[in-house]
């Protein structure tokens, strides 16, 4: 990984950033985000799929492999599930030094109601064998990646492939998904970073050993160096973001205010844990505040909505919000840096001018 | 407009780039772009609108002004149009100096069809007074752009107003139009770039005068200096776009790709003729051949796909693709530079590794 103290953004983030997009933070309003407001990454390019030439394999060490259809799939009964997604990258560019790839500020999010089969039921029909460790998904995608030619594989340990409501989805939002956003199928792993939910899902394979495909073993580890061995990044810390009040400057996205009573809101999340409690502070996080926070969806990796009054006088403010769940981790006042740009949940600063 | 020498992209162009984004280019295979894939640039923020309370209204210089609720709008007869539309923008980040700005590369398109009521039917319901020179349409989003706080207000002058099959739609796509494309109206000037197809259209308002608000005669015109005046940005230039082949490097978005015969395909468009040649260059712009064009749509100013085979050897290699209108307007194969990067149209080139 290239890294770079440079503060000049280089045309080759400039080429990832121009096709991906994060979600504009005034979209924190809708409980679901609506299609082509949500976050998106593609790794490689986004495939051209004949759904009636589509087949999704489960294979492996299994004891019936099976070779499906959309039809076959859709047949079987369906799982609506509500899930928050979040790239395992985002807040990158706000590191230093910065881990030179999709350069990612606060808003690769979004939050989808996705509907599909659970991934247990295809196991179950598959037949695990006993000696199981890895399950292996594999995306129709392929590029280059480290200098390695591949297609976009990640593997989840049997246990979570069975255990955590995994979903093979072919809606998103009551409509089939959308080409960038995998279709005809995609994985749904409800708490994992963005970088699980495997798009154009055409492969589940079971292996007996661990997977150590590039995903797995090189990229998506928080490390300090190359020669570290590091751990994997898996489940979304906490992270709370807010609607940036008032109205935006076009060329610096700074926001002018008016003075008086402003009601911030905005969502927190996290993919270990339902969330604890949501604090904002109006003093560049010196102090803080408790929010209101609601639940609006049962699925537990849904995000929740909060609210908060903050009473603006004139001048300059930096606003910040930080969440805190349920096992008791919260949001870094800093960010904590590692080799990839990984996991960088440092609390959202907002600064408003109010006139 | 700030300029700059630095090949590094700022902070200020990363937080749009983050926001905004283009259309995949490999999304050029469908010949209608689908929501999400195409280009979206957010002047200010996306309003957040309760479709019960909203109104549009037709005032100024007219006989009869109209306040109209959705429901009126979908009451009358509609129009479905196929359109292609383009950023201003497209391409300035390949200029030098470059103007700080969205900072875009190729990707500022797409093609929708737009379903809605002629703009010329309600214009004729109001009654022009005589004396009519502009028609001004004013959107929902607020913000401040060159130190003015503002609403965003483009104008067209009359003749165009109602000759130019200008559409207020409420679909694109078969469906309501997305926040981001200006739920729940917006107006779409066939062949014109993007800035004059105003999102969240709420006023349209009959002038006697000319327009002179701040998209019409400071942002959007081309001209060398902030003293010169300079000419309207109005009709999209002709250009052509190819799928890159092969597969990508993630990290440089480079190409690679297999020896042996490639279907090169890709659209080209323009918002003044109809598309009258494509050619493909597959030595960088040092000779080109003619591509296979077809129309597969018959609005004037939706795209046309092409095609060109090219038999692909081992080595290094720039790919080029040009196109010509009807009036002869021909892709420059260098760009024309102007302070505030609009029009950029040179020749697309595409770095090929043939293994």
């Amino acid at each position: 990984m290239a890294l770079s103290t440079d503060p000049g953004i280089t045309q080759d983030e400039l080429r990832l950033a121009a096709r991906n997009h994060g979600m504009p933070l005034e979209a924190l309003r809708w409980p679901i985000t609506p299609v082509g407001l949500h976050y998106l990454l593609i790794h490689y390019d986004v495939p051209l799929v004949n759904p009636t030439e589509f087949r999704l394999e489960v294979k492996g060490a299994v004891a019936r492999p099976l070779v499906l259809t959309l039809g076959d799939l859709r047949a079987r009964p369906a799982v609506e599930m509500v899930s928050t997604v979040e790239c395992a990258g985002n807040g990158r560019a706000l590191l230093e030094p910065r881990p030179i790839s999709q350069p990612w500020l606060t808003e690769a999010i979004g939050t989808a109601r996705w509907r599909g089969v659970p991934l247990a039921t295809l196991l179950e029909e598959a037949g695990l064998s006993s000696g199981a460790v890895d399950v292996v998904f594999a995306g129709l995608d392929r590029g280059v990646e480290g200098e390695v030619e591949q297609r976009y594989e990640r593997s989840l340990p049997v246990s979570e492939a069975i255990g955590a409501s995994c979903l093979v989805a072919y809606e998103m939002n009551g409509a089939s998904l959308p080409p960038q956003h995998g279709y005809p199928l995609r994985l749904v792993v409800p708490g994992w970073y963005g970088m699980t939910n495997v798009k154009w899902l055409t492969e589940v394979r079971v292996v007996e050993e661990p997977f150590t495909g590039y995903q797995v073993a090189t990229g998506y580890r928080v490390r300090q160096t190359e020669e570290e061995d590091g751990r994997p990044v898996t489940r979304m810390r906490p992270r709370s973001l807010m609607v940036p009040p008032g109205i935006p400057d076009f060329a610096t996205r700074d926001r002018i205010a008016v003075a008086g009573s402003h009601l911030l809101e905005g969502r927190a999340w996290s993919g270990r844990a339902p969330i604890g409690r949501v604090e904002v502070s109006v003093d560049g996080g010196r102090s803080f505040g408790d929010a209101d926070v609601v639940r609006e969806f049962d699925d537990p990796y849904a995000w929740c909505g909060w609210t908060f009054h903050w009473d603006a006088t004139p001048g300059e403010h930096v606003l910040c919000t930080r969440a805190t769940d349920e096992t008791g981790d919260i949001q870094p006042l800093e960010p904590e840096w590692n080799l990839g740009g990984y996991e960088n949940n440092a609390v959202q600063r907002v600064r408003v001018r109010v006139d």
